[in-house]
């Protein structure tokens, strides 16, 4: 079926021609091709240089007609002014598919009459021809051929990004690429991501499309600067919300930012309330921070959909818990006041100096089993909340083995570091039991530390399946979030 | 001066007495004592136990009165039952000042008619003896004593943190020390921090009087359930403002907030109505964000303040300066357009499909002088805009580097890695000058880099003085914030 659509070919190709690439490093041609070599793609790869020999290894060819073969895709990156010539030796190949990486088309003043534009889209009509772009950043799809999880298709992030099921297309090649650079601190996978710039041929549209037929795509994440096909967009919009969540960044409504969006797609703004009435209509949650849609996209992507808005927060601290409390309420979640049942439940278990009405203060003197299995447990067994933020998990152990490096505290302290074989295992026997009950009872539960996300009780409890967040702020935003995407699919169902 | 208000003693006593401190590791106070042998506290510390010979090496004591000194200071973590007995012995003693970290005193249902408070209180008012707590994390003061910058008296906080001028008054211990468990990943300097808990004796006004004398502190944050002293606080706090910006979070307004606030320090919550005209009358900055907290007191701390909201963006990419200055036009922020002249000016430098207008889009085809140097400082001399905000300070060269570690590349790429210093001094040579500029035309420049914020060039970049940031949305954001109070002084001035 996907192998069908026509954008299957741009994500798989067995053969790749380039154009613009040298040994330099600094252009973004030699940047797209080390990206192949460094997400191990396997296809054949053809410079296409007047001068060079080789690139990276790879025999050069003087031009497209020298290629040993017709390339399923061809990268262009060379001034905007020959690239029609490009195209006519591309098309005279019999190439199909281009990637058109190159800026100073419809963007630049000079050329608003779209005149380089026109006569592209010409040559590729005549052609037959697609293409992405002008002024894009490639593509990514970490499902590439014989679906090896080593290998990716990958011209447009310079880092390897692992596996997931959030696919990303957009109109900013930041959106598409950068912000992925920082993979350490981003547990969300990445199924793909199309970085489709002016959209001269392909468009958003073309993209959903595409998604919504994917088996790898679970979840869907679009930064629009403008709609060019509104009407095709709403529709298919409306198709794949009740299977498939879309998040959407949309730039536009000031009027700074329209002068923006003019010098970079040069697009024409349109007006803001259009686009949320669409966006609402269609079920696609909305947000204007680039790491409120890793989140939300995260909680989406590795999560459990709750059923409603009734929240539960588990903390051992009073203030974070008061915080988590008072935003969500601001933000239209639910804190409701256990029952007394369930709270004499709790005070069954937990210390006096405790409170048990939600938020939940365990306080400092906690039993790990209890905090992080037994409690988000008896909740989700109650059938009284529908989502749970958990503030202080954090790694005791790390703690004093930062302890344990002061030579005093070394010398007389009746704690010792624990190996690293045994943390493991107790962040496994911690975690393990609540990720599954998250997903028995659809009850997500977001755990917060205020440690660094990268440490090692960090990273232990991400390792087995934590939705980890250093603050209470961001974990709060974006479930009411998701909430609304819920109420969204409960309703139209 | 400031060594005669009553908590100078607290922060910088010659001698501590612990109550609670074992050598398990696991308690309040052992953690407390390690906190203070891991900051190299210099001062007498004298362990009380009933049966330990000795705790982390120092000598116990049986009795406070066993102790050869009187102690400067007293921290007690035990059940709130025997506090009062404590007290007693300390006021024997002649201690006057005690830190009180225990819980469960008017915070707890049983005690909601305060009969312990009230006995600590009267107990406290017949030896003399000022308390901070009870249900509180301690102290911190990164100036004590002779002022090496290595030592610090820090009884609250699990991490060294380096020396700032910000000081911290809390009602939650996590907002005094967890929020500074991450130093790694935070450039905010810490000068003070008093976690004040329930108040019983000692609270926000009192810590605001201090603060307020304090050459060492020059930004203060508070974060506030409950004001006891509601006029002392207004009018201390109209004192402070001009001269020295508070930041403060308050929690209350909604229900399950407020529920929280009772369970955690057993604060009546108030109006938040009243809070916020209180704020909004001293020119208090408000967040409700922990993040935002920490952000907005990064830039006042170690940045310079803006003359007013005209905000310029420079980027390398179209997407992050469409989303900043959309998102900087919602929160107030103006982004003008720049005059014809500066942009002919721009338009001498600038690649041929950059754009002029603001944002300002140099391209990926940069200069980095040009971009990290010249082109801030065009715009600080312009007198055009008060504020800068820069996205795209990726260090090429990590990135450069990362893809030498392949082996096909390091083979055939015709560009090498950079030693060490070489990198060190471009970033001085790029950096310095553009922060020495930031200070001379009192514009703050904000940084945004999407690569790890501690990956080798961004490190860089933070140890030259650069306001780091990952995404732009949190400079944004903050910058207004901070516009708001510098309209407030521009009013009362």
């Amino acid at each position: 079926m996907i192998e069908k659509h026509f954008l299957y070919g741009f994500l798989n190709p067995k053969s790749v021609a380039f154009y613009g690439a040298n040994n330099k490093g600094s252009s973004l041609a030699s940047i797209q091709i080390m990206n192949l070599i460094k997400s191990r793609y396997d296809g054949n790869i053809y410079p296409i240089h007047p001068k060079l020999e080789s690139v990276m290894g790879f025999k050069a060819y003087k031009s497209i007609s020298d290629v040993p073969e017709i390339p399923d895709l061809v990268v262009i990156v060379l001034p905007a002014k020959i690239v029609p010539e490009i195209f006519r030796e591309c098309g005279e190949k019999g190439v199909k598919k281009i990637i058109l990486i190159s800026g100073g088309f419809r963007e630049l003043i000079e050329d608003r009459k779209n005149t380089l534009t026109e006569e592209i889209n010409e040559i590729s009509r005549n052609y037959g021809i697609r293409f992405i772009g002008p002024n894009c950043l490639g593509v990514f799809n970490n499902y590439y051929g014989d679906l090896d999880e080593d290998k990716a298709f990958n011209t447009a992030i310079w880092e390897n990004i692992k596996r997931g099921n959030f696919s990303i297309a957009s109109q900013s090649g930041t959106l598409s690429s950068h912000i992925w650079f920082d993979p350490e601190n981003l547990d969300l996978g990445l199924s793909k991501s199309l970085s489709v710039g002016n959209e001269a041929n392909i468009d958003i549209v073309d993209c959903l499309e595409y998604y919504k037929d994917d088996p790898y795509t679970k979840v869907i994440g679009l930064y629009i600067e403008e709609l060019k096909r509104g009407k095709q967009f709403l529709a298919l919009a409306k198709q794949i919300t009740p299977h498939k969540p879309i998040l959407a960044i949309y730039v536009g409504g000031s009027e700074a930012g329209n002068r923006a969006l003019q010098s970079h797609t040069g697009s024409l703004a349109g007006n803001a309330k259009i686009y949320d009435a669409v966006f609402k209509e269609s079920g696609i949650i909305k947000t204007e921070y680039v790491q409120e849609f890793l989140d939300i996209a995260l909680v989406l992507s590795k999560g459990v959909l709750p059923k409603g808005r009734r929240l539960a927060i588990i903390t051992n601290s009073g203030g974070p818990g008061a915080m988590i409390a008072n935003n969500a309420e601001k933000q239209g979640l639910d804190v409701p006041e256990l029952s007394n049942f369930l709270q004499e439940k709790l005070k069954e278990v937990l210390p006096v100096t405790a409170s048990f009405k939600n938020p939940i203060d365990c306080t400092f003197d906690m039993n790990l089993p209890y905090f992080y299995i037994d409690l988000p447990e008896m909740l989700m067994k109650s059938g009284e909340v529908d989502a749970i933020i958990q503030y202080g998990v954090v790694g005791f152990q790390d703690v004093m083995d930062d302890y344990l490096s002061y030579e005093r505290i070394a010398k007389y302290a009746e704690f010792k570091s624990q190996p690293s074989e045994v943390m493991d295992g107790l962040a496994k026997k911690l975690m393990l039991p609540t990720i599954a009950n998250s997903k028995k009872y659809s009850i997500p539960i977001l755990h917060i530390s205020p440690k660094c996300f990268t440490s090692p009780w960090s990273k232990r409890l991400r390792d087995n399946g934590a939705l980890l967040f250093k603050f209470w702020d961001r974990p709060v935003n974006c479930l009411s979030k998701v909430c609304d995407y819920i109420e969204f699919k409960q309703k139209i169902s």
